[in-house]
Order: C-alpha cells, then structure tokens, then sequence
C-alpha cells in the first residue's frame, strides 16, 4: 500500500551482511550525497535520507541480497524526482538492480496515469469480452497509398487498432499529409463495417517538435498515438497524456537498456509496468517469451501484472505483447493473457497468404472463439471543443460580448489601485499558448510594481497611460505596442483623468510575478531604449 | 570519418558465423522491421535497410563477435532517430551492447553541439592551461542561506566551478529564491578574489516546467545549467541548448542503467562521451575508477576520447571526473585526465578540515603545481538582448516606428490579394513564446484561405473586414477579438471602401499553412458559433 514513502527494492550483488552498508551507503547517496557529518544538526536523519527498510537473501540469486529502501516523499514530488531518487546514482553501482518500486501517496494523487485504461479503449472501440487484435502500418519506404491501403483493409477485415510502425518518422508537413490519408482509410474501413477501428499514428520527432504532432491527431480526431516513452522521455509523455485526453500506446524502443542488459538495471514490470503507468501509458507494448527478442516469462508476468494491479487511483493499463508472434500462436498468447490484452501482429499479418483484409478477419475470429465477444456501440470520439464564441464583438467603454471584468489580482501581497481586468482568450479552452487579457485603470490608478520571468506584450487601447520600465517612463497611447523583457521591473500606471485601457498577452504557463528580489542583478537589460 | 551513412558497431554473443545471421535481422529490425518479401519491389535494400559492413571475432570477450551495420541518413535525421536506429529494438536484444556510433555527415552539420566547449569555458573563467576544480551546492536540507555561504567560500578559495547538488530540486519559487542566493554569494566571493567562478544551478524539473528553469539562469546572467539528461531525456538537453547559449553541464544520473548493467546496454563512451556531446554537453560528470562507483579505466578512456576526438565541426567537451574523490588523490587525477579536465570533489571538499575556503585555496594551488596555469580577463557575459526599442508608438496609417512593411507572403502557392504586413514583436529578439504581426488589407482585398493546426488570435485595428471560418462570416471592426481554431479553414477579406487593418498573434513555432487537404476530417468544429 502506498505511504508517505518512496519505496524501493533492490537487488545486490552481497551477502546480507555485506548488503547492509552497501543499504547505507545507497540511503546516503540518493538523497544528501554527503558525509553524515555535513547534515543539518538537529534534522531527523528519515525526513532528509532514505530508511533502510529489510535487506534479506535473494531467494533467486545466490550471493545476492534484497535491499529495501524508503525516501521522503519530497524528493519524488513527480516523475522526474522519483526516476532520480529511486535510480539515479544507483544505476551507476555495477550489479545493483531495481526490482520494485512503490510511490508514494502523494505522488499516485498527483498524476492523471492512462487517460482511458482498459474499460476507455473498449468503450472507444465498441469491443468487450475478448482481447484486440492490433498491426503496425510498415514498412518505412512504401509509398503513403499503400500504406494506407493496409490500413484500410485491416479496418474492413475488422482489425480492433493499428498503430503506425516507430521507424515511420518524417518532418511535420509528411507526417501529416501520411496521418491524413490513412485515417481517411480506416475511416473507408469502419464506413464498410460499422466498427470503429482504431488508428493511432506515431508521434516520434526532436522534443521541441513532438507536442505538435500530438495535437495534430487530437485535433483531428485520431483516437490516439504511439509514442517511444525512452526516445521522447518518460515524463515527456506524462506530459503530453495530461494536456491531450487520447490514448496513448507506449512503445519500448530502447527500454532494453534499462531491463535486458545483465543483472542490474531495472525490472522490466517497473519500468514497462509501474513507470509506463505513471506517465500515462494506456496500453503497453513489449516483447512475448516467443518471437524475435524472447523475453522471459517472468519478464512478461512483471509486466502484465505492474500494467493492472491497484495502483493509487490510477486506471489500468492493456498489455501488449509483440515482437515476431506467428499467426497460429494468437490462441495460445490470447490464452495465456487473457482478454484485457492488446495482441500486436505486424509482419505476419502483414504477409498473410490471403491478404491483410481475410487474414484479419480469420485473426479476429479466432479470438472470438476463445473469448466470447461482447459488442457495443462504440463511444463517440470527443468533440474538439466546447461551444464557444469565435468572435468577441468590442462594446464600446472596454467592454466585449460574453466576456465580463474581474478584479485586477487574486494575490494581496502586490499594491495597485483602481484597476480591473477582463480575460479575452485563454481561459475559455483556446488551443492557444497565450492568453490574452484586457487591463482598464481608472484615472489616477496604476498597476503593481513587479517582476517576473515571462514577457508581457502591451498594445494601447484606450486613453492614455505610462509605461515604466524600470527607471524609465514611457507614454502609451492606443496602438502604441510594447515589451517588458524577463525579470525586467514595470508597472503601467494612469495619470490622466479618463480610463487608460490597454491589452497585454503572456504565456498561458508563466511563473508568478514577485517584487522585491534577494539580488537585482539585471533589473533593467543594458539594451533598453525608447 | 562521418559519412552519408549511420555507423553502428555492436557486440554480439556468438561466434562470427552465426553473428552474421544475427547482424541480418538487426539490420531489418532496425529500419524495415518486415520480411524482406515485403519491400517495395525495385527500392535498393541498402536505401531502406542496414547494411551489414563487418563481422569479426571480438577480441576481448571469448564466443562474442563485433558487428559492424550501416543505416541510411533518413533514420537519423535527428537524434531521436539516430537513438532509435542505432539501438531502439536492438536494446532488447540480451547480451547485444553497442560499442561505438558514428553519426552521418549530415547530422552533424545539423546540430550545434557543446555551446562553450573546452575553449569558451576558459574564457569564460579566465583560467588557461590547468584543470578546473569544481564542487557541489549541497546537501539538500540545508537552509539557503548555508548552501550559498558554501557556494561563497568556494569562490573565495579561488575554485572555478560550483554546481548545484542534482538533488536540490524545487518548486520554481524556491529554485528562483535559492539560486538568486547562490548568485548573490558568488558574485561577492568573486568581487573578493577579482576572479570569476561560475556557477551553475541544477535545472531539474518535469519536462513542462524545465525550460522556465534554465531561462531564468539565462535571464539572470548566470553562465550556466547543470542538467540530468536521462532524466529530462537527450533529446530535451540538445532543444534547450540549442535555445540558450549556456555552459550545459551533464549528469548520469540514471545512465548507469545504460551502460553499468551488464554485457548488454551502451558503452560509456557512445553514452556519456558521444551522445552527451551531440546533445550539447560542454561538460560531462561521470565516476572515475577510484571513489564510491569505481567504474573501470577503461570506461573514463572512452568517454574522455569521445568528449575530445573530432566530431565532425563540434566543439571538444570537458571529462569531470568524479564521485567520492578524495583530496590527496586529486593531483594524480589531474595528471591522468590532463589539463583539460574538470575535477569534481563534492564531500570531501565541503568536509576539509581547514574549511571550504582554505580547503580550495590549496587544491586550485596543488592543481597549479602539476599545471602552470596561465589567467586572462574573464570574458564578459553575453548580454542578456540586443539594444532594442521597448516601446513602438503608433504613427496613423498602420505605421509604428521603426518597423517597416513587408509582402504579405513569401509562398507563392496560396492566393491573395492587396495585403501587407508589419511584424511588430517575436522577429527582434523578444523572448515571448508567440510573434505580433499587423496585417492591412486593401479594399477589395483578401489574405488566403487557408488551415493549419496553429491558433490564430485576432484583434480588429482598423476599418471593417470580414472574417471567414469554416462557412460562416463574422465582421470584424476595431478592438473585436476573435480566435481561429485548429485547422479551422480561415480567410479575412475587405470589402469596404477603406483600409482593414488587424493585429494577429501566433505561437513563435508554428506549422505552415495549407490549403486543400487529403481529408477534410474536421474542418468547422461542432462548437462553432457566433
């Protein structure tokens, strides 16, 4: 259950008590990486340092110990701190393994998990009782119409989701002409059947490129996306399954670094599993004991149980099992899994004697004779957006339609006077990365005098004010336009007798402003000038 | 020698005859990933699939062999791909370790690499001709005010590099009231010693709040970021190095899964050396063979080479040893790794007996002893923005001082008529996320009908226009705001007798515009309404 605590187990290569300071020393190292003597005085060693919890024989691995460690919760406040916490520097001791991994409490509250998990793809899909048949959209190289004609076929043959291969990676513009003509296919598909196949593209580009190609399948209605979570970064992931509510099918390139590489590493049920999970994961693809990369049957069993045991709140996710499975296997595999399983056949299936379209359709079948289907109407995919006006019509006096005023702050601890403010664009669900707000100050008002990270750019709508940047004034009149630079000083102020409007956009995700500073090193950029 | 090609060189476990069997599959699954009878008739196999280039018996692991394979450039295009070519499926493949990694020509003239490198880091310290001494910000729990009187006496003693603890991770309030504090502390240590130590705070934060981290430490003229590339992922580093001209410090924290587990996984070198490199590393901290992780001699070989060799025309990276070095050994250290090397003495140094102060006064003169070192004027930090106009005031007509018009387009694909444009804010330096543009339209003019996934934000400025979306028309008079939706199909026309003129804001990293589309798949959102 999980606890105030980080909890981690660990294999070593010690006997138990050998294991014991090595416990020590990886409770020091993770957390304060000092000398015990360096602690603050004073400070309850558990609230700062890990807690050794068991260290035990391993029954596996003769001459090996299992370690037990427990971390505050502080240092795993979301993904990025837990990875760090639980593995960072402890990757780096030769044959020290993570064997299991809990998070704590607080952390489980904190993240979202899979946005659909097992019963949301079935509802998407309209299947129950049995598990899904999915393929790869493959090979890298053949041209777009091909690719999307085995797409459409494995729809008509009533193929449950296919995904694209992870090796289909291509700038922006082909990336979407691709993505467009094959969801024009598996939509020809579902038209013919009246099942709602599922076709997730990759989403694999830099990581200042990838949000884009994410939000391109929202906004086009994709169910969901593939995604290389060790590529792109475990908490990348995160963060694009928080922002956009679609499916994400996770992808184990280069996990094998991580989980088959020798006796340390990481259980690949913590990081296919449990990590996976964490960051969003709603289905989970990795290779079964048979095929190309014959992964143990232990490795399999971790996996499958990480993606569905209680974990916090969080949904559970599909197992996927892959890499190289042989048409006549599906049974057994589908047996073995059970029907909460995603069953990925590419080449295979690819290659069927009688065609993708009939060699689907045999596949399904065969599934359906060992589980018996449930079908359902599938759930209708999301709308885009909620209702909103696209025009906000200017009423005259700095007021808009369907838009009304607030107070300037919500914070007390900033001085300004007379001043309100009405939120134009942004916080009405826009998919823009900036909000657009309009600030009126009444004669004799001004703005509070305060400093922050992100940019403001100011456009003059009403009257007439003054712009101070920090030691100089400038006058701002309608259609004057302005910037205030990162941590630059500034406050916009009214000394006239008629209202002083003015809009100001920043970036939806800002830090908060603040006023006084411990340092003023660079108040006012050399540069500024009128 | 780069060449046109992906050179990866694994080691496998079995004797070359059978290793040749096996370079075949690699060689497939890493581009095509399909039976070979499913290529695309005609296409060479080389264009598509790995070239097998090498098979040879590995001279240091008995039953193994070395394989050399050649991809195509395609694959690796960025380093996403280059990651997902050279080892994505093959990670799991047990017992198969990449050893070396040569990135096509075209790559490396794509990316930038290190920022600083060797040569900018001393100039920016004004220390030729002897190792660095660095230490840590730490440990975590200590109140601010002791770590930065650590941070001070290290300056003082006349050290040349203080980075934060990687486990100092914080809400950006507190890293932004913890790091001006640490600032603060080595800018009066260095007006003490007329030196410049640098110092680097740790950018350590989930993948959607990292960057606000490292443009503060650019905003605030710091020199420079430590960061965990395995944590926030490579390919994170590379974007935001690429965005700020910083010293980029990298951490393994966690790469020991990669290159510490066991026979399978990365070499150091193609980890920390090469990747870390190409993903902007100036400098990279790894273990040395004495201290707590003790990792082999020929480990800290490999990395250090691949930190220094030529790569293609990027700059050379500094090897930091270290992890639990002691005090005595440093000069045995230095001597090993040679002048051009950071020494990373963390505990024992914030332990010295004589105190921090002291304590680095007499390393830096132990490192002087072995090197003599030859100082310069530090050169001066980069200015935060070039001189700039802060405000521009509006001069009638659609006109702003100091910003002239431009055509409305350079693509000549899409039609238009009697429009022209101003770009008022995002071209000139401004650190603002989206870009202000004005645009005019003539009477009887028209922008083009257009769609992309980018939100348009729309401010009326003068006259009257019209504002086509999807098949709807809104009229648009000054200060009405209206948004344009993802791949909403837009156009904004001018029927009147006098001037349109509009403000439109746009996200900095944007698709381009298109017109038709294969599908038409979401072209009016439901929501849509006046």
């Amino acid at each position: 259950m999980p606890d105030g605590r980080v909890h981690a187990l660990y294999r070593v290569p010690a006997e138990p008590g050998e294991a014991q300071a090595l416990a020590r020393s990886i409770a020091i190292e993770q957390t304060v990486e000092v000398p015990e003597a360096l602690l603050p005085p004073g400070s309850a060693p558990a609230a700062l340092t890990g807690r050794i919890e068991s260290v035990e024989r391993d029954p596996e691995q003769p001459g090996c110990s299992r370690v037990g460690i427990s971390y505050p919760e502080a240092l795993a406040g979301d993904l990025f701190g837990l990875l760090n916490v639980a593995f960072g520097n402890v990757s780096m001791l030769r044959g020290v393994r993570l064997l299991d991994l809990s998070p704590p409490a607080s952390l489980l509250a904190s993240l979202r998990g899979p946005n659909h998990g097992v019963t949301g793809v079935r509802r998407r899909r309209g299947v129950f009782g049995r598990p899904l048949l999915a393929t790869a959209v493959k090979p890298r190289g053949l041209p777009v119409r091909e690719l999307a004609a085995l797409a459409e076929a494995f729809a008509r043959g009533g193929g449950d989701l296919i995904k694209d291969d992870q090796n289909l990676t291509d700038d922006f513009e082909a990336f979407r002409d691709r993505v467009f003509a094959c969801a024009e296919a598996v939509d020809r598909g579902n038209q013919a059947t009246g099942g709602q196949t599922l076709y997730l593209p990759h989403a694999g580009a830099p990581a200042d490129r990838i949000e884009r190609y994410v939000e391109f399948a929202a906004e086009t209605g994709l169910p969901g996306v593939l995604v290389c979570p060790m590529l792109i970064g475990l908490d990348s992931m995160r963060s694009l399954a928080e922002r956009y509510p679609l499916i994400f099918m996770a992808h184990p390139s280069l996990s094998g670094s991580f989980t088959h590489a020798g006796p340390g590493g990481v259980d690949p049920g913590v990081l296919l599993g449990t990590l996976f999970r964490l960051a969003g994961a709603d289905i989970s693809v990795f290779p079964d004991r048979g095929g190309r990369f014959r992964y143990p049957e232990a490795a399999c069993r971790s996996i499958t149980g990480k993606l569905r045991d209680p974990l916090g709140g969080l949904s559970r996710s599909w197992p996927a099992p892959a890499g190289g499975m042989a048409l006549g296997e599906a049974p057994e595999v589908a047996r073995r899994y059970g029907p909460d399983s995603v069953l990925l056949i590419g080449g295979a299936l690819l290659t069927h004697p009688e065609g993708v379209e009939a060699g689907t359709r045999a596949l399904v079948e065969a599934l359906r004779e060992e589980f018996p289907e449930r079908a359902a109407e599938p759930a209708a995919p999301p709308r885009p957006a909620p209702a909103r006006p696209r025009r906000l019509a200017f009423l005259g006096e700095g007021q808009w339609e369907g838009r009304t005023s607030s107070p300037y702050k919500d914070a007390r601890d900033l001085a300004f006077r007379g001043v309100r403010r009405v939120e134009l664009v942004g916080k009405f669900g826009e998919r823009t990365r900036c909000d657009l707000r309009y600030f009126e100050v009444e004669p004799g008002g001004f703005t509070s005098l305060e400093r922050h990270l992100h940019t403001h750019l100011v456009i003059g709508a009403r009257g007439e004010g003054v712009l101070r940047l920090g030691d100089r004034d400038f006058p701002l009149r309608p259609l004057d336009v302005a910037t205030v630079g990162p941590l630059e000083t500034h406050q916009l102020s009214n000394p006239t007798g008629r209202p002083f409007g003015f809009f100001c956009v920043v970036d939806r995700d800002r830090d908060r402003p603040f006023r006084a500073a411990p340092a003023d090193r660079r108040n006012v950029p050399a540069g500024a000038s009128g």
